[in-house]
């Protein structure tokens, strides 16, 4: 791809304002400088248009859904993001004047999680909008929680609510009366929650403290409930439990009011939460709770670390509930 | 993008076994963990099929490719490279039995830079193959040349030899005859070659340590060598001096031989070197020299910094030969 220097030197006026630190060097060099005062937590995540996002999703939006997907990976893992690598990958189909856009959502939303950009890589595609950032984390705590590190007895627990993106995502797509049963203002209220929610991530930074403080295993939340259960149940050799009662919805309640059971499981399946779970010893259950409310962020214990293999979603009256063991897979590895 | 399970657990299983490190956590994690001994160098470039390679290049030379247009990166920049974050995006329409050789092709090069996978992502794109690689290095110098660094009365140098790879290309695509008027094997060979530099990049790996003892400022030549060293020059405020002459080509010097001025300044703006650009004292002169026989890599003193603006290059009759002063411009940023 050949493109005009001076369409790039534009492009990268765009961005640079964002590079605030020394280590990225104005974005004029070939590689930033990060000088790490310990471990260094990473993390990369991509996301495409027609798979992560949609078409006509607002471009600022796109670019917070691509920061915070990454974030949710940081703040699963106790960790505070420092800083960002973007790759950009523009279709030439797309309009050049939406990069200001695309900057100026990226630019917010680094302020408000104080993140700085420290490099990357813009070319044109053939393709759909891509956009894949490397995020840099400092640890929180001396350990960093894995996926693995479940103990049989421990008590699991969810930030924020499942379902809603998916919920946003289906208003936006198959089903635009998804949430269409309930008083006016409230499905109006609730449809834009979802909406937002599908397309700006709220992952649980606030609480990436206490999750280094408390969790022994953790995961991000973005592929379904259930499935990333089962991939920390699978990782640490153990099952777990989620009673279905317990796991927080919002919009969800009144969709699950209406479809039962089949409802619920669409919502614990549906994928683009980005929320942690993790297990936590039962002593910690007042403390989780109180850092929880002091962060700000909602977190629910939604179950129990068991003997066996794989996920059991469990009723209120004891009984276990179907489901298919797999998830929305978007991606493999970190 | 919704695939089943099992699919990724098999992608996984073709790039565990080059999650070496500890810090890989065995690519189940949400992230990994580098633990760094200073500062840490870091870059990310992609590559795009149809943009930075071609739809019939062998896969087992995209990811090879993928990686090394990362270690050029690292290399221009005096950094030893440790690890890298991989983000694969395969194409729906591209067989998926392919994915065990790219799976191959990028351990080999991982074994022979001595380079760790550390994490990564991977998707299904319905847009062309693109991947993503962040790489991480560890400086050899006290410092890390910028492209700010230049200073008036040093001399240029570069690595390897350019052209080669524009040649390759153009071999590949819109004039396969571009080698075709030398005895055959001498075409043959330098045919392969090119094709072989187009496809499977030779940054200067090896020449690293030299580059953080010797070079005040320096650039990795991707986007043609005029291109880049103009990169330098306006970074650094000064004008850099090309003598065409002096310039190391190899195929290139049957093509200039020849196609005369306009041939040279094709292979000079032609992009895709990844080889290093570098300014250093005059008094470094002999040991850099030994350093690259000592290393075994090919450096050519092609220059020199002077005051002014821009590049001048300027043929054996001390005459400046005109040229273009845009290049072969895949990016931005770093």
């Amino acid at each position: 791809m050949t493109a005009p220097a001076d369409e790039f030197d534009i492009i990268r006026s765009l961005f640079a304002p964002l590079a605030t630190g020394a280590g990225a060097r104005g974005l004029i060099d070939d590689v930033a400088i990060l000088s790490p005062r310990g471990d260094i937590v990473v993390t990369t995540d991509a996301i495409i248009e027609g798979v992560h996002f949609l078409p006509a999703d607002p471009i600022e939006t796109v670019a917070k859904k691509a920061l915070r997907v990454n974030l949710s990976d940081l703040a699963a893992k106790g960790a505070k993001p420092v800083g960002i690598l973007l790759t950009l990958l523009w279709p030439h189909s797309r309009p050049a004047a939406q990069i200001a856009d695309f900057a100026r959502g990226l630019g917010e939303d680094l302020k408000l999680y104080d993140v700085a950009l420290l490099g990357g890589d813009t070319c044109a595609t053939p393709g759909p909008l891509t956009v894949s950032i490397t995020a840099f984390g400092e640890p929180y705590g001396a350990r960093t929680p894995s996926r693995a590190d479940a103990s049989i007895g421990e008590q699991v627990w969810v930030s924020g609510y499942i379902g809603e993106a998916f919920l946003g995502l289906m208003q936006l797509t198959a089903e635009p009366d998804i949430l269409g049963a309930a008083p006016e203002d409230r499905v109006d209220y609730l449809a834009a929650r979802a909406r937002l929610h599908y397309r700006v991530p709220q992952p649980p930074v606030a609480f990436a403290r206490a999750v280094a403080e408390f969790a022994s295993a953790s995961i991000d939340v973005s592929d379904g409930l259930i499935a990333d259960a089962g991939k920390l149940a699978a990782a640490s050799g153990v099952a777990i439990r989620i009673d279905a009662d317990a796991v927080p919805l919002l919009g969800g309640e009144d969709y699950v009011a209406r479809h039962g059971a089949a409802g619920l499981m669409r919502l614990l399946c549906g994928g683009d939460d980005y929320q942690a779970l993790f297990t936590a010893a039962p002593e910690s259950r007042g403390a989780i709770v109180e850092a929880g409310r002091a962060a700000g962020v909602v977190v629910t214990l939604i179950g129990e670390v068991e003997s066996g293999a794989g996920v059991r979603v469990v009723g209120a009256d004891g009984r276990e509930l179907p489901h298919a063991a797999g998830g929305h897979a978007h991606r493999l590895g970190n």
